[in-house]
């Protein structure tokens, strides 16, 4: 843990400006938001056409410098994905700065909850969203791929690397491409709270005895482990558990979020 | 329902390259996924960054023209936001050519299962995936804002806009801005199914009898609706289907990913 809450500097990419109130810079809430999130949106240009692209993505934040690293150090973000995929290809040698890499966008959120008001223009949702903006290369060295790969890995589900077939195959190394993305800036932006109206409206009486107002939670849920026609044993303990922390954490979320924790 | 299963045409924007045979063009299940989807990742380019920018945004696909539309249709993608946000300014007045709009990239997902291999490299997601291209502009025409302001409100909550005040004050109207993209293409991904791993990985006995390999299903849950503290009514029935309905339909989704369907 270091002395300092780190955060990313307020600049003219990042300045979260409508509800800034909502806005946070930290490191920390900014890359636990990405680490558990399932899937991140990736943006980026392409010479050949006018509209920006945006790829779904694994991807973990992660140290491979340092990593004992804490969420609230900076770090870098690794993507996982097809060695000859265009979003590869680019990062190699398609940027005009090979070595700095591609200039990219990273964007993920996560609902905690519909935040139902008595207008409708004071409905919202609870929320935790996180930005970053960064340069993509290509990683090279095997080493830092395979860090990587099994911080990806594990990210899916905890522990999970080491309870497979390893080493991996010359191939697989060879197919797998991972992108680390330097990163330049981010934000957050959390909503949590109940419902919400303006005074107008609370003062309706009509209104305060028609209209339902309150939130419902939502959360992700992990359902029964299904095993494949191919297994041959037990649920293994790091899986049951992964599973039963998940659905705690993820209820607990969206309930917090709508007392407003 | 129409005689055709209208395509988005496969052009060099929209092609799905990698696993392609995961790629569909079919209006109704690029369509399909978006309306089900509580936020969409929109990616625009401003002049002063050298970064794309990605938004999370709430919309919905709809016909102002032709309310009656099916999914399956060609449609608008209507996003609600706040009336002076960045890309509201830069769809009002920042593109290259006002009539046409801002180019913008839509994108979103969802995971219905994590699909656990022998080999890490054979691991999955179980996933539907959307992207739209399309360009943006700011919608002017008061019946036309009013028609997406009531879809998207009863996206979220299906028959919400009804049973809330109406009819928005003036002022509601003008603080919230709706962007309406014209699609220009647009792309899914879908993946199903259980595990799956290479040949030499089936044949070894010792992983065969150590990995457990199957899908861990994922679906989005809601929660018991939380009352706000000037509530006044029970729940009411359009809530508490939508909920019951959400959680079966979600559930049912992840098991059916995981079956293959």
């Amino acid at each position: 843990m270091g002395r300092y809450n780190l955060e990313y500097p307020k600049e003219a990419t990042n300045t979260v400006k409508r509800l800034n109130e909502r806005g946070t810079y930290a490191l920390e809430t900014i890359h636990r938001i990405i680490n558990c999130s399932k899937i991140l949106y990736i943006s980026f240009n392409t010479a050949s056409q006018p509209f920006p692209a945006i790829l779904p993505m694994i991807g973990q934040m992660g140290s491979f410098d340092r990593p004992s690293a804490d969420l609230g150090d900076p770090l870098d973000l690794y993507l996982h994905g097809y060695v000859s995929s265009r979003i590869m290809n680019l990062s190699r040698a398609g940027s005009e700065d090979v070595e700095k890499g591609m200039p990219v966008c990273i964007a993920t959120s996560h609902v905690d909850g519909l935040v139902l008001a008595i207008s409708s223009f004071s409905h919202s949702y609870n929320y935790r969203s996180a930005v970053l903006f960064g340069h993509a290369t290509v990683v090279i060295d095997e080493a830092e791929k395979l860090y990587a790969m099994e911080l990806i890995t594990d990210s899916v589900v905890p522990d999970r690397w080491r309870h497979t077939r390893l080493p991996p195959t010359k191939a697989e190394l060879q197919s797998t491409g991972i992108l680390r993305v330097r990163i330049a800036s981010g934000s957050a932006k959390i909503h949590t709270g109940q419902a919400h109206d303006d005074k107008h409206d609370m003062e309706n009486e009509a209104m305060r005895d028609s209209v339902w107002t309150g939130v419902l939670p939502i959360y992700q849920t992990m359902g029964e482990p299904l095993a494949s026609p191919y297994n041959r044993i037990d649920v293994p303990g790091y899986i049951s558990e992964f599973a039963k922390d998940f659905n705690e954490d993820n209820q607990q979320q969206a309930l917090d979020a709508a007392k407003g924790q």
